[in-house]
């Protein structure tokens, strides 16, 4: 796909310099260095640079030229890319500065850059990137020093400066790279182009990246969720903090931030988050021996007590299960180990252990069907030989397709024999913490990708309700409404399967009770305005009325409060409503995000929303999964199973709810945001008390 | 107070031998190789080992000996012992194994040597343990191979094992260490002691630890408290997962675990808490400095947008406050900086940025009053002068109190600095992440500081209140109960200070109405019985009675509903209470943790603690602040300053109940758990509505 950018079979660099210390001399020099295809400087100035014969444009090389480096000053960029179009460049890296990024001028001319490469349909990476990098060809096309070591590992960065540090991390560290490409402004290809490309390179095993935003936030739903089939995707995201929180007219939208959407977008497609970058390759070399654990149980192997304590404690704060083996694989082990040993979980083979111990133990934990994943702990007492457990590890590890990991404490002692672990892909820590934290990711990457399987089961709705829906938004629309309050908003859902309380409206009190008798008592009655959307401010509303005088006086007294309070509201009359209660008040919402659209909100009512934030959000369209997912995710869950003596709630009607939002919002994007709140569940269905919409 | 242990004039190797790979062979090479003070190898069989004269006990060898490192077998221990405290060895290190962690015999030897060292004065290290080393006086009175790298940081372990790989791995990563012990069983000298000598230590500044348990935690609460207000004190305590959940017989004891006792017994204390190795030694870099925090505002000075953004993540994330400096300061640096700086806060100065943009920040900001600590992150780059920028951060941290720490961000390029800063005591990172996270361990340190300075001010309880609740205690007990249910515990609880509804004890159903006439309607019934805790199990509570019939009726009903459930039962007759409604529930209690004592609990009632365990904990005594702190750190605490328009309910009443229940624990040490649940607090006062205690 994008061969002709990492696999080009010949490079120009525009912008080559004889001149030590321009990165135009810097750039030439790392591919002379390295890269084995052909190199054409191009300088007008010039007519040869470092022994290379020099052209004065991209069009006057004699050769075909797949991929295009370009270093010269941000004015002259726009010519250049059309030479290169001429030329029939495939692929251009713009490392020049002076764009989008810094205003101004900038912008139009990042503008003109892209309309250039789009309609010649090359490819382009940057403008004001560091470059890109294949450690298989060798190839630097960067103005960074050195290739990092060769790996199995995938980079992309929208930050250079931090691609700049994490290579010369990797040198110092060994860790070992595929590809790295650092994509400045994206104007052109983006994160999405690479996840894609990384997830078809057949030198890569893990992607990782660094990302402050997303460009096409629906297309990167789309490639990623694809991707982490393939291969396991670890990104720190940046940017959490959002100085000041948007303007948001609904609940649901104030509880929904850029940094929750991208949390859940990343969730939904398998992306792993990391939260900075020692635990992104902490997660990458956990990642890299590509075996996926098929549950929670991990076993945990130790020489001393107290690293296997402080592993034990980090997996049960992640809800790694630290089952036994089974009986019979606990007698077997018994026989071959000391007396002293600790047969459980972690496995304790006391400090005087050889490699034979661990032997026993890993021999029979790769054939235990109650081992899901092992943990190999190491301290370097006297009588350890390090090396040899290494070799145990490796040659245990090679049989089974459960994942084996090891944390090596020590330094000068462990260190040969971490490098033969790292060498046959066997994920080794210094810090047990680290190593079952890592081990959490990995547990995360194979549940999401389990779930995934699930389809996406669409509510059915009735074409005849949906055209009535769309006549209901575009009349208020033409109206100039964007804030649909009470009876329109409970039309529209209920044209999605929404139930609300019986009502009416009334003109007159006699009319009024009248609807009542009609209803039955108790009733709730509500202005019903156009002009008023917080009816409870302007004495608007009275609540559990149970006979014909309460309902006759209730009606004079709202419509005699809302004329004195807002003299200018056109009042159309009074709505009647059918009294509801004993269910469990929740809120459902949705709210919309500019990089992946909408999310559906789920959360108890009252306080559990308002003061504990107790919520949980999923991006559209949501699946049968995710809804249950949604209700047992908020802490209060447990709440709806019954608590106190009370019967479960309908958590099939609460995820069927969701399941319609999600549709409904499909069917209409204009809509921004929603709320209905509260929606009442009970033991069996549920029923709407109020809703808004938002357009 | 232990200088014989860590500088000893002379020391006895008793069980030294010639033999390489014995241990008692590897600790005398240990010293040997450099301990400059009198060595004298004791073993019976020889007269010279490693060319130095070797004695057949300690009291034969003609010097005074200070201290002597055990490595014989464990049976012989006592008898050498007894040796040395007769040759007026001040200080024993039992290296030997074989006590109290093999059970059987070995705990009889181990109390055996324990009495041995306790009647003749001596201090013991041990059994077994690894030893002790002290880099000062090159003293490696251990058998690990090395001594680590000389620093200013203090050791002690738990877990042999632990130490042996932590000091290998301080060798390789160049972390200094001012002196080390491992102490195994501390049958003798425990974690409390070597927090003591650390903290007089004048070649220590931090102070870190590994422990799995505290031995006498009464003890530890006192000497850590003083020692935290002297020098820093970071922590791994393992066992947080508590395989079994102990049985406990109230709501307040079940929600407590040993783990929870120990996270409030550091933060009473002052003391920091790490979850894993790398954590305790990313916490002891940053507070190498011996700079504390004024308060939360961190200035973030970086060359790189990215990294910038991810360390103001994660100082969003732990509540660090991203101030910007003063005008005048940002006017002051504008003026030096290009145009497209950043001039907020992360302070960008691109990615251009040499030694001399940093100084102009760092001068402003070591002398602008809005900041309170700075990071410097830096990244590798073209133009960056590495080695330079690390000059001047030396010397702008040199003229300022406020802690300076730097995260640069590579490997071979900025090595050579790091290893500046790190000469010159700047903590340094090469993740902004971790960086930020260790910074806000020195925040919570300093916090921690400024709040044991608040003093421990007692409730007032009359003498007679005192002895009438002794009477009360000591007749139940008497009796044989141990668990005091609703009346009894009421009236304890009154003694000190608490609010019980109005009520009395009915013996007839004319009684009752009679009592229930007095104390006004409604009123509530319950069944009055020795034998019955569960009330409402049984039929004998009934709610909101209005009348006279209805407390006629509910009297027949209750007793009748008894005596058929429980013909056993003795029924003293039924209680009338006050009906109390309107406020809101609370749950006050108290448990106790075997190693620290008495716990008080606060919570809000019903679900928030059955379902959200949204709970607070303080060991007692519990001082004014940590009550209000208690009231103020669960999470639905703003339900207490009145939400959806209701008035604040009375925190003051709520701090009072928490101090007063701290008091009658003190005064009771036997009371074990104490449940006040519900209790009612209204915007003005509370009143408890059930209790019960546990003797």
């Amino acid at each position: 796909m994008l061969d002709f950018i990492f696999n080009p079979d010949s490079i120009a660099v525009v912008g080559a310099s004889a001149e030590e210390k321009k990165v135009g001399n810097a750039v030439l020099k790392n591919l002379i260095n390295g890269y084995s295809g052909k190199i054409y400087p191009v300088n007008p100035s010039r007519t040869q640079i470092l022994s290379l014969p020099c052209y004065p444009s991209v069009s006057a090389i004699p050769d075909k030229v797949d991929l295009a480096i370009i270093v010269i000053p941000a004015k002259a960029v726009a010519e250049t890319l059309k030479d290169c179009a001429r030329a029939g460049v495939k692929g251009v890296v713009v490392i020049t500065a002076g764009f989008k990024e810094v205003g101004g001028d900038g912008v139009a001319r990042e503008k003109e850059i892209v309309e250039i490469v789009r309609s010649s349909g090359m490819k382009m990476v940057g403008p004001n990137c560091l470059g890109v990098m294949n450690t298989k060809n060798k190839m630097n096309a960067t103005f960074a020093a050195q290739l990092p070591p060769a790996g199995r590992v995938a980079f992309f960065s929208q930050s250079g400066a931090l691609g700049v540090a994490i290579i010369d991390w990797a040198l110092e560290n060994n860790f070992g790279f595929s590809k790295f490409v650092s994509f400045g402004n994206k104007a052109d290809l983006n994160e999405t182009d690479f996840l894609e490309y990384f997830a078809s390179d057949p030198e890569t095993d893990v992607i990782l990246g660094y990302i402050e935003d997303v460009v096409d936030g629906k297309r990167f739903l789309e490639v990623a969720k694809e991707v982490t089939k393939i291969k396991p995707v670890v990104l720190i995201k940046s940017g959490a903090t959002e100085a000041g929180a948007r303007a948001a007219s609904s609940h649901t939208g104030a509880l929904a931030g850029s940094d929750r959407a991208f949390t859940e977008a990343f969730r939904k497609t398998g992306i792993i988050r990391a939260s900075g970058i020692q635990e992104l390759f902490d997660t990458a070399e956990m990642f890299i021996s590509r075996k996926i654990p098929k549950g929670r149980r991990l076993l945990i192997i130790t020489n001393a007590g107290g690293p296997g304590i402080i592993a034990a404690d980090t997996a049960d704060s992640l809800k790694i299960k630290l089952d036994p083996m089974t009986r019979a694989s606990i007698d077997a082990i018994a026989e071959k180990l000391p007396p002293t040993a600790s047969l459980y979980n972690p496995v304790d083979i006391i400090g005087d252990a050889t490699s034979e111990r661990y032997k026993v133990v890993l021999e029979q934990a790769t054939k235990d069907e109650a081992v899901e994943g092992i943990c190999v702990i190491l301290t370097p007492q006297a009588m350890t030989d390090v090396d040899q457990v290494a070799d145990v590890v490796v040659d245990s590890a090679r049989d089974t397709e459960k994942p084996v990991f090891a944390a090596f404490i020590g330094g000068q002692r462990v260190k040969n024999a971490v490098n033969k672990l790292k060498q046959s892909k066997i994920p080794c820590f210094s810090d047990p913490t680290v190593a079952i934290n890592a081990y959490g990711k990995l547990i995360e990457f194979a549940e999401l990708k389990k779930k995934k399987i699930s389809s996406e089961i669409q509510i059915e709705v009735p074409r005849e309700h949906i055209e009535k829906a769309k006549e209901i938004i575009q009349t208020l629309k033409s109206q100039g409404i964007s804030e649909i309050g009470g009876e329109e908003a409970m039309q529209i859902l209920s044209l999605y399967g929404f139930s609300f309380p019986e009502r009416a409206l009334a003109k007159t009190p006699m009319e009024a009770v009248a609807i009542a008798e009609r209803i039955g008592y108790p009733v709730v009655m509500k202005v019903s305005s156009p002009h008023i959307l917080h009816k409870t401010d302007v004495g608007g509303v009275k609540l559990n009325l149970n006979n014909e005088r309460a309902v006759y006086n209730a009606f004079v007294e709202i419509t005699t409060n809302v004329k004195r309070v807002m003299p200018e509201a056109y009042i159309e009359g009074v709505m009647i409503y059918e009294m509801v209660s004993g269910g469990k008040e929740v809120i459902l919402g949705v709210s919309y995000d500019r990089t992946f659209g909408h999310m559906i909100m789920f959360g108890l009512g009252g306080i559990y929303v308002e003061v504990l934030k107790d919520v949980s959000f999923r991006i559209v369209p949501v699946t049968e999964e995710e809804a249950f997912d949604m209700i047992n995710e908020i802490k209060a869950s447990r709440i709806l199973d019954g608590v106190r003596g009370e019967k479960p709630y309908d958590k099939n009607d609460i995820a069927s709810c969701i399941k319609k939002l999600s549709r409904l919002v499909m069917d209409f994007p204009m809509i921004k945001e929603i709320d209905i709140n509260p929606y009442m569940v009970f033991n069996n269905g549920g029923i709407g008390l109020d809703a808004r919409i938002i357009i």
